[in-house]
Protein backbone atom coordinates (compact mmCIF):
# COMPACT_ATOMS: atom_id res chain seq x y z
CA UNK A 1 0.00 0.00 0.00
CA UNK A 2 1.11 3.81 -0.92
CA UNK A 3 2.61 4.61 2.24
CA UNK A 4 1.05 8.58 1.92
CA UNK A 5 -2.25 6.46 2.18
CA UNK A 6 -1.02 4.98 5.67
CA UNK A 7 -0.47 7.61 7.11
CA UNK A 8 -3.23 9.92 6.05
CA UNK A 9 -5.06 6.36 7.32
CA UNK A 10 -3.10 6.63 10.38
CA UNK A 11 -3.90 10.28 10.99
CA UNK A 12 -7.21 10.07 10.28
CA UNK A 13 -7.45 7.56 13.15
CA UNK A 14 -5.45 9.71 15.59
CA UNK A 15 -7.82 12.25 15.20
CA UNK A 16 -10.19 10.40 16.02
CA UNK A 17 -8.74 8.29 19.44
CA UNK A 18 -8.02 12.45 20.23
CA UNK A 19 -11.67 13.01 20.18
CA UNK A 20 -12.36 10.07 22.14
CA UNK A 21 -10.09 9.88 24.74
CA UNK A 22 -10.88 13.65 25.10
CA UNK A 23 -14.59 12.92 25.59
CA UNK A 24 -13.71 10.24 27.55
CA UNK A 25 -11.62 12.71 30.35
CA UNK A 26 -14.76 14.99 30.21
CA UNK A 27 -17.23 12.33 31.42
CA UNK A 28 -15.11 11.34 33.64
CA UNK A 29 -14.41 14.50 35.32
CA UNK A 30 -18.09 15.45 35.35
CA UNK A 31 -18.72 12.10 37.21
CA UNK A 32 -15.70 13.15 39.30
CA UNK A 33 -16.55 17.18 40.23
CA UNK A 34 -20.63 16.20 40.34
CA UNK A 35 -20.79 13.31 42.18
CA UNK A 36 -17.67 12.72 44.59
CA UNK A 37 -17.40 16.51 44.49
CA UNK A 38 -20.19 18.79 45.55
CA UNK A 39 -21.00 20.05 41.87
CA UNK A 40 -19.77 22.81 39.81
CA UNK A 41 -20.96 26.82 40.63
CA UNK A 42 -19.10 30.19 40.54
CA UNK A 43 -21.49 32.32 42.61
CA UNK A 44 -22.16 29.60 45.54
CA UNK A 45 -21.25 30.01 48.79
CA UNK A 46 -19.21 26.33 49.05
CA UNK A 47 -15.91 26.91 48.01
CA UNK A 48 -15.84 23.66 46.59
CA UNK A 49 -18.37 24.22 44.65
CA UNK A 50 -16.37 27.67 43.49
CA UNK A 51 -13.08 25.37 43.29
CA UNK A 52 -14.31 22.41 41.29
CA UNK A 53 -15.55 25.41 38.27
CA UNK A 54 -11.43 25.47 37.95
CA UNK A 55 -10.47 22.07 36.42
CA UNK A 56 -14.06 21.64 34.49
CA UNK A 57 -13.25 25.13 32.94
CA UNK A 58 -9.45 24.37 31.89
CA UNK A 59 -9.72 21.23 30.56
CA UNK A 60 -13.60 20.77 29.30
CA UNK A 61 -13.18 24.24 28.51
CA UNK A 62 -10.06 25.53 27.58
CA UNK A 63 -7.78 22.25 26.67
CA UNK A 64 -10.49 20.61 24.84
CA UNK A 65 -11.21 23.19 23.06
CA UNK A 66 -7.81 24.26 22.04
CA UNK A 67 -6.94 20.61 21.68
CA UNK A 68 -9.97 20.48 18.79
CA UNK A 69 -8.47 23.99 17.46
CA UNK A 70 -5.00 22.24 16.02
CA UNK A 71 -6.05 21.49 12.39
CA UNK A 72 -4.71 18.71 10.19
CA UNK A 73 -3.33 20.20 6.72
CA UNK A 74 -6.68 21.01 4.88
CA UNK A 75 -5.79 18.55 1.88
CA UNK A 76 -6.60 15.64 4.17
CA UNK A 77 -10.09 16.70 4.20
CA UNK A 78 -9.67 15.80 7.66
CA UNK A 79 -10.09 17.76 10.64
CA UNK A 80 -9.72 18.58 14.07
CA UNK A 81 -13.39 19.14 13.97
CA UNK A 82 -15.33 16.12 13.69
CA UNK A 83 -17.83 17.89 12.17
CA UNK A 84 -15.17 18.77 9.35
CA UNK A 85 -14.79 15.49 8.14
CA UNK A 86 -17.92 15.33 6.43
CA UNK A 87 -17.91 19.41 5.12
CA UNK A 88 -14.29 19.97 3.90
CA UNK A 89 -14.05 23.70 4.01
CA UNK A 90 -11.49 26.24 2.48
CA UNK A 91 -8.21 26.85 4.09
CA UNK A 92 -9.58 30.59 5.21
CA UNK A 93 -12.21 28.93 6.70
CA UNK A 94 -9.96 26.25 8.59
CA UNK A 95 -7.51 28.95 9.66
CA UNK A 96 -10.56 31.00 11.16
CA UNK A 97 -12.17 27.98 12.80
CA UNK A 98 -8.46 27.44 14.48
CA UNK A 99 -8.43 30.99 15.48
CA UNK A 100 -12.07 31.15 16.66
CA UNK A 101 -11.47 27.77 19.08
CA UNK A 102 -8.79 29.07 20.42
CA UNK A 103 -9.95 32.67 21.17
CA UNK A 104 -13.09 30.71 23.09
CA UNK A 105 -10.67 28.04 24.90
CA UNK A 106 -8.70 31.32 26.16
CA UNK A 107 -11.54 32.79 27.31
CA UNK A 108 -13.34 29.97 29.22
CA UNK A 109 -9.90 29.42 30.73
CA UNK A 110 -9.40 33.28 31.95
CA UNK A 111 -13.23 32.41 33.91
CA UNK A 112 -11.46 29.30 35.13
CA UNK A 113 -8.62 30.83 36.50
CA UNK A 114 -10.78 33.58 37.78
CA UNK A 115 -12.74 31.11 39.73
CA UNK A 116 -9.57 29.47 41.32
CA UNK A 117 -8.31 33.12 42.50
CA UNK A 118 -12.20 33.45 44.44
CA UNK A 119 -11.41 30.10 45.61
CA UNK A 120 -8.59 30.89 47.66
CA UNK A 121 -10.21 34.17 48.67
CA UNK A 122 -12.73 32.43 50.30
CA UNK A 123 -10.89 30.09 52.10
CA UNK A 124 -7.86 32.96 52.90
CA UNK A 125 -5.60 30.52 51.24
CA UNK A 126 -2.60 32.15 49.11
CA UNK A 127 -2.05 32.14 45.68
CA UNK A 128 0.85 31.10 43.38
CA UNK A 129 2.52 28.82 45.66
CA UNK A 130 2.35 25.11 43.70
CA UNK A 131 4.77 23.95 41.17
CA UNK A 132 0.64 23.30 39.85
CA UNK A 133 0.07 27.36 39.45
CA UNK A 134 3.37 28.13 37.99
CA UNK A 135 3.13 25.62 35.10
CA UNK A 136 -0.61 26.72 34.83
CA UNK A 137 -0.01 30.57 34.57
CA UNK A 138 2.96 30.53 32.74
CA UNK A 139 1.16 28.05 29.99
CA UNK A 140 -1.57 30.51 29.81
CA UNK A 141 0.10 33.87 29.13
CA UNK A 142 2.19 32.35 26.55
CA UNK A 143 -0.51 30.56 24.81
CA UNK A 144 -2.09 33.91 24.79
CA UNK A 145 0.90 35.39 23.03
CA UNK A 146 1.17 33.23 20.78
CA UNK A 147 -2.54 33.36 20.13
CA UNK A 148 -1.87 37.32 19.13
CA UNK A 149 1.72 36.19 17.61
CA UNK A 150 -0.89 33.95 14.83
CA UNK A 151 -3.39 36.25 14.68
CA UNK A 152 -0.64 39.43 13.48
CA UNK A 153 0.87 36.85 11.06
CA UNK A 154 -1.72 34.79 9.30
CA UNK A 155 -5.05 37.16 9.75
CA UNK A 156 -4.38 40.50 10.19
CA UNK A 157 -2.05 42.44 9.05
CA UNK A 158 -0.43 39.37 7.47
CA UNK A 159 3.17 39.98 5.99
CA UNK A 160 4.52 38.34 3.41
CA UNK A 161 3.98 34.83 2.32
CA UNK A 162 7.86 34.50 2.52
CA UNK A 163 7.60 35.93 6.16
CA UNK A 164 4.48 33.55 6.91
CA UNK A 165 6.18 30.68 5.73
CA UNK A 166 9.34 31.16 7.70
CA UNK A 167 7.02 31.51 11.33
CA UNK A 168 5.31 28.36 10.33
CA UNK A 169 7.78 26.55 11.47
CA UNK A 170 8.06 28.15 14.71
CA UNK A 171 4.10 28.91 15.22
CA UNK A 172 3.83 24.91 14.86
CA UNK A 173 6.36 23.86 17.50
CA UNK A 174 5.50 26.51 19.60
CA UNK A 175 1.85 25.38 19.67
CA UNK A 176 2.67 21.86 20.24
CA UNK A 177 4.84 22.52 23.23
CA UNK A 178 2.35 24.89 24.76
CA UNK A 179 -0.02 21.87 23.74
CA UNK A 180 2.50 19.51 26.11
CA UNK A 181 2.74 22.49 28.87
CA UNK A 182 -1.38 22.42 29.56
CA UNK A 183 -1.30 18.82 29.75
CA UNK A 184 1.25 18.78 32.53
CA UNK A 185 -0.82 21.54 34.12
CA UNK A 186 -3.49 19.93 33.61
CA UNK A 187 -1.57 16.47 35.08
CA UNK A 188 -0.09 18.88 38.18
CA UNK A 189 -3.16 20.52 39.39
CA UNK A 190 -4.81 16.88 39.36
CA UNK A 191 -1.90 15.32 41.18
CA UNK A 192 -2.12 17.94 43.70
CA UNK A 193 -5.70 17.88 44.63
CA UNK A 194 -5.57 13.73 45.01
CA UNK A 195 -2.57 14.67 47.09
CA UNK A 196 -4.66 16.92 49.33
CA UNK A 197 -7.44 15.03 49.60
CA UNK A 198 -5.19 11.99 50.88
CA UNK A 199 -7.35 9.89 48.74
CA UNK A 200 -4.82 6.83 48.24
CA UNK A 201 -6.79 3.66 47.67
CA UNK A 202 -10.36 4.85 46.79
CA UNK A 203 -12.12 4.39 43.98
CA UNK A 204 -12.13 8.17 43.82
CA UNK A 205 -8.78 8.52 43.77
CA UNK A 206 -8.86 5.70 40.30
CA UNK A 207 -11.42 8.01 39.15
CA UNK A 208 -9.01 10.92 38.89
CA UNK A 209 -5.95 8.75 37.70
CA UNK A 210 -8.31 7.22 34.94
CA UNK A 211 -8.96 11.24 33.85
CA UNK A 212 -5.28 12.41 34.22
CA UNK A 213 -4.72 9.09 31.81
CA UNK A 214 -7.41 10.47 29.21
CA UNK A 215 -5.70 14.35 29.08
CA UNK A 216 -2.40 13.03 28.98
CA UNK A 217 -3.95 10.42 25.85
CA UNK A 218 -5.96 13.35 24.49
CA UNK A 219 -2.51 15.67 23.88
CA UNK A 220 -0.44 12.71 22.54
CA UNK A 221 -3.12 11.83 20.34
CA UNK A 222 -3.31 15.56 19.11
CA UNK A 223 0.41 15.48 18.90
CA UNK A 224 0.45 12.52 16.64
CA UNK A 225 -2.55 13.48 14.41
CA UNK A 226 -0.75 16.39 13.31
CA UNK A 227 2.45 15.01 13.41
CA UNK A 228 1.65 11.81 10.62
CA UNK A 229 -0.65 14.34 8.84
CA UNK A 230 2.22 16.41 7.89
CA UNK A 231 3.97 13.06 6.35
CA UNK A 232 0.47 12.84 4.36
CA UNK B 1 19.40 35.47 5.52
CA UNK B 2 19.38 32.04 3.89
CA UNK B 3 16.26 30.36 6.14
CA UNK B 4 17.98 27.18 6.41
CA UNK B 5 20.88 28.94 8.13
CA UNK B 6 18.41 30.82 10.38
CA UNK B 7 16.86 27.33 11.53
CA UNK B 8 20.12 25.47 11.81
CA UNK B 9 21.31 28.43 14.25
CA UNK B 10 17.82 28.31 15.94
CA UNK B 11 18.45 24.72 16.78
CA UNK B 12 22.06 25.01 17.46
CA UNK B 13 21.05 27.42 19.91
CA UNK B 14 17.97 25.56 21.35
CA UNK B 15 20.30 22.42 21.73
CA UNK B 16 22.00 24.89 24.37
CA UNK B 17 19.39 25.83 25.69
CA UNK B 18 18.35 22.05 26.79
CA UNK B 19 21.75 21.39 27.97
CA UNK B 20 21.30 24.32 30.32
CA UNK B 21 18.57 23.80 31.66
CA UNK B 22 18.99 20.25 31.81
CA UNK B 23 22.50 21.28 33.78
CA UNK B 24 20.24 23.99 35.88
CA UNK B 25 17.80 21.47 37.24
CA UNK B 26 20.37 18.74 37.94
CA UNK B 27 21.90 21.74 40.42
CA UNK B 28 18.37 22.86 41.92
CA UNK B 29 17.05 19.20 42.63
CA UNK B 30 20.53 18.29 44.28
CA UNK B 31 20.10 21.77 46.21
CA UNK B 32 17.11 19.93 47.09
CA UNK B 33 17.94 16.67 47.71
CA UNK B 34 21.00 17.13 49.66
CA UNK B 35 20.59 20.54 51.36
CA UNK B 36 16.95 20.36 52.34
CA UNK B 37 16.18 16.69 52.66
CA UNK B 38 19.05 14.45 53.73
CA UNK B 39 21.01 13.03 51.30
CA UNK B 40 20.63 10.30 48.86
CA UNK B 41 21.50 6.58 49.34
CA UNK B 42 19.95 3.57 48.24
CA UNK B 43 21.00 1.49 51.39
CA UNK B 44 19.97 3.66 54.29
CA UNK B 45 17.91 2.70 57.18
CA UNK B 46 16.87 6.14 56.86
CA UNK B 47 13.24 6.02 54.61
CA UNK B 48 13.45 9.72 53.48
CA UNK B 49 17.29 9.28 52.06
CA UNK B 50 16.49 5.89 50.36
CA UNK B 51 13.28 8.08 48.54
CA UNK B 52 15.73 10.57 47.70
CA UNK B 53 17.07 8.24 45.65
CA UNK B 54 14.09 8.19 43.40
CA UNK B 55 13.75 11.51 41.76
CA UNK B 56 17.94 11.98 41.54
CA UNK B 57 17.81 9.08 39.31
CA UNK B 58 14.85 9.76 37.53
CA UNK B 59 15.77 13.10 36.16
CA UNK B 60 19.42 13.24 36.08
CA UNK B 61 20.23 9.62 35.00
CA UNK B 62 16.98 8.43 33.14
CA UNK B 63 14.89 11.97 31.94
CA UNK B 64 18.44 13.26 31.09
CA UNK B 65 20.52 11.12 29.15
CA UNK B 66 17.40 9.96 26.77
CA UNK B 67 17.29 13.62 26.56
CA UNK B 68 20.71 13.55 25.55
CA UNK B 69 20.66 10.79 23.55
CA UNK B 70 17.82 12.58 20.73
CA UNK B 71 20.07 13.34 18.22
CA UNK B 72 19.60 16.09 16.01
CA UNK B 73 20.12 15.27 11.95
CA UNK B 74 24.00 14.14 11.72
CA UNK B 75 24.81 17.13 8.51
CA UNK B 76 23.96 20.06 11.06
CA UNK B 77 27.30 18.91 12.65
CA UNK B 78 25.29 19.49 16.21
CA UNK B 79 24.28 16.92 18.31
CA UNK B 80 22.24 16.05 21.79
CA UNK B 81 26.12 15.51 23.20
CA UNK B 82 27.57 18.72 23.28
CA UNK B 83 30.99 16.51 22.74
CA UNK B 84 29.80 15.88 19.52
CA UNK B 85 29.71 19.48 18.08
CA UNK B 86 32.91 19.42 18.23
CA UNK B 87 34.17 15.67 17.09
CA UNK B 88 31.74 15.28 14.23
CA UNK B 89 30.91 11.81 14.28
CA UNK B 90 29.32 9.80 11.19
CA UNK B 91 26.05 8.35 11.30
CA UNK B 92 26.47 4.81 12.49
CA UNK B 93 28.28 6.33 15.49
CA UNK B 94 25.23 8.56 16.47
CA UNK B 95 23.11 6.07 16.16
CA UNK B 96 25.34 3.84 18.83
CA UNK B 97 25.17 7.21 20.67
CA UNK B 98 21.66 7.68 20.85
CA UNK B 99 21.10 3.57 21.22
CA UNK B 100 23.24 3.65 24.37
CA UNK B 101 22.39 6.67 25.93
CA UNK B 102 18.84 5.32 25.96
CA UNK B 103 19.76 2.00 27.41
CA UNK B 104 22.02 3.42 30.28
CA UNK B 105 18.78 5.80 31.05
CA UNK B 106 16.92 2.65 30.97
CA UNK B 107 19.17 0.91 33.40
CA UNK B 108 19.51 4.28 35.96
CA UNK B 109 15.87 4.19 35.81
CA UNK B 110 15.29 0.51 36.90
CA UNK B 111 17.08 1.27 39.90
CA UNK B 112 15.30 4.50 40.49
CA UNK B 113 11.91 2.68 40.30
CA UNK B 114 13.45 -0.10 42.89
CA UNK B 115 14.32 2.74 44.98
CA UNK B 116 10.91 4.09 45.06
CA UNK B 117 9.70 0.78 46.19
CA UNK B 118 12.01 -0.45 48.52
CA UNK B 119 10.66 3.47 50.18
CA UNK B 120 7.23 2.31 50.33
CA UNK B 121 8.05 -1.43 51.71
CA UNK B 122 10.09 0.52 54.69
CA UNK B 123 7.33 2.75 55.57
CA UNK B 124 4.83 0.39 55.02
CA UNK B 125 3.06 2.36 52.11
CA UNK B 126 0.88 0.75 49.24
CA UNK B 127 2.80 1.11 45.82
CA UNK B 128 0.83 2.20 42.73
CA UNK B 129 -1.83 4.68 43.95
CA UNK B 130 -1.32 7.67 42.66
CA UNK B 131 -1.34 9.27 39.11
CA UNK B 132 1.92 10.12 39.44
CA UNK B 133 2.44 6.55 39.52
CA UNK B 134 0.22 5.24 36.53
CA UNK B 135 1.73 7.91 34.39
CA UNK B 136 5.64 7.27 35.52
CA UNK B 137 5.32 3.07 34.88
CA UNK B 138 2.94 3.66 31.61
CA UNK B 139 5.51 5.78 30.25
CA UNK B 140 9.03 3.68 31.46
CA UNK B 141 7.41 0.80 30.30
CA UNK B 142 6.19 2.15 26.68
CA UNK B 143 9.56 3.39 26.14
CA UNK B 144 10.94 0.19 27.19
CA UNK B 145 9.14 -1.37 24.70
CA UNK B 146 10.44 1.90 22.20
CA UNK B 147 13.98 0.98 22.70
CA UNK B 148 13.42 -2.64 21.67
CA UNK B 149 11.28 -1.79 18.78
CA UNK B 150 13.82 1.08 18.00
CA UNK B 151 17.03 -1.60 18.39
CA UNK B 152 15.34 -4.59 16.07
CA UNK B 153 14.50 -2.10 13.25
CA UNK B 154 17.10 0.20 13.14
CA UNK B 155 20.32 -1.74 14.72
CA UNK B 156 19.30 -5.30 14.09
CA UNK B 157 18.52 -7.20 12.20
CA UNK B 158 17.80 -4.21 9.92
CA UNK B 159 14.74 -4.99 7.58
CA UNK B 160 15.09 -2.86 4.36
CA UNK B 161 16.13 0.87 3.85
CA UNK B 162 12.10 0.89 2.67
CA UNK B 163 10.79 -0.16 5.90
CA UNK B 164 13.12 1.67 8.36
CA UNK B 165 12.72 4.70 6.52
CA UNK B 166 8.70 4.13 7.08
CA UNK B 167 8.92 3.62 10.48
CA UNK B 168 10.70 6.94 10.73
CA UNK B 169 7.79 9.39 11.43
CA UNK B 170 6.52 6.64 13.94
CA UNK B 171 9.97 6.21 15.61
CA UNK B 172 10.11 9.99 16.17
CA UNK B 173 6.85 11.09 16.48
CA UNK B 174 6.13 8.01 19.58
CA UNK B 175 9.79 9.18 21.28
CA UNK B 176 8.86 12.79 21.23
CA UNK B 177 5.31 11.70 22.96
CA UNK B 178 7.25 9.85 25.38
CA UNK B 179 9.74 12.71 25.98
CA UNK B 180 6.72 15.17 27.17
CA UNK B 181 4.88 12.09 28.93
CA UNK B 182 8.80 11.52 31.21
CA UNK B 183 8.34 15.28 31.74
CA UNK B 184 4.85 15.11 32.88
CA UNK B 185 6.10 11.99 35.34
CA UNK B 186 8.27 14.17 36.37
CA UNK B 187 6.20 17.74 37.15
CA UNK B 188 3.32 15.38 39.09
CA UNK B 189 6.30 13.71 41.31
CA UNK B 190 7.25 16.90 42.13
CA UNK B 191 3.83 18.31 42.39
CA UNK B 192 3.01 15.24 44.49
CA UNK B 193 6.01 15.42 47.54
CA UNK B 194 5.20 18.98 47.68
CA UNK B 195 2.04 18.52 48.69
CA UNK B 196 3.04 15.93 50.53
CA UNK B 197 5.49 18.08 52.96
CA UNK B 198 3.11 21.17 53.05
CA UNK B 199 5.65 23.49 52.41
CA UNK B 200 3.35 26.06 50.99
CA UNK B 201 5.45 29.77 51.22
CA UNK B 202 8.40 27.71 52.36
CA UNK B 203 12.28 28.71 50.47
CA UNK B 204 12.06 25.13 49.59
CA UNK B 205 8.88 25.10 47.81
CA UNK B 206 10.41 27.91 45.37
CA UNK B 207 13.04 25.48 45.12
CA UNK B 208 10.94 22.29 43.96
CA UNK B 209 9.34 24.72 41.22
CA UNK B 210 12.04 26.20 39.60
CA UNK B 211 13.26 22.61 39.02
CA UNK B 212 10.16 21.79 38.04
CA UNK B 213 10.57 24.13 35.14
CA UNK B 214 13.73 23.78 34.45
CA UNK B 215 12.42 20.07 34.03
CA UNK B 216 10.15 21.60 31.85
CA UNK B 217 11.78 23.57 29.71
CA UNK B 218 14.53 20.89 29.58
CA UNK B 219 11.71 18.92 27.72
CA UNK B 220 10.53 21.66 25.49
CA UNK B 221 13.76 22.52 23.95
CA UNK B 222 15.00 19.11 23.32
CA UNK B 223 11.71 18.93 21.25
CA UNK B 224 12.05 22.02 20.01
CA UNK B 225 15.73 21.74 19.07
CA UNK B 226 15.28 18.71 17.16
CA UNK B 227 11.79 20.22 15.37
CA UNK B 228 13.74 22.90 13.68
CA UNK B 229 16.55 20.89 12.71
CA UNK B 230 14.46 18.79 10.57
CA UNK B 231 13.71 22.15 8.52
CA UNK B 232 17.58 23.05 8.66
Amino acid sequence: MDEVVVYRRSASRLTIGAHLFGVLAIVLMLIWLLHYRGGIEYDSDNPARVFNVHPFLMFCGFIFLVGQGITPPEYLKLNAMMAYKSVPAAKEAQKAVHMVLHLIGIALGIVGIAAVFRFHDMIGAEDMFSLHSWIGLTTFIILGLQWLLGFFTYMFPKPSLGTRSRMMPWHVSFGRALLYMAVAAALTGLMQRETLLNLRGHAESRLINFTGLCILLFGIFVDLSVALAHHA
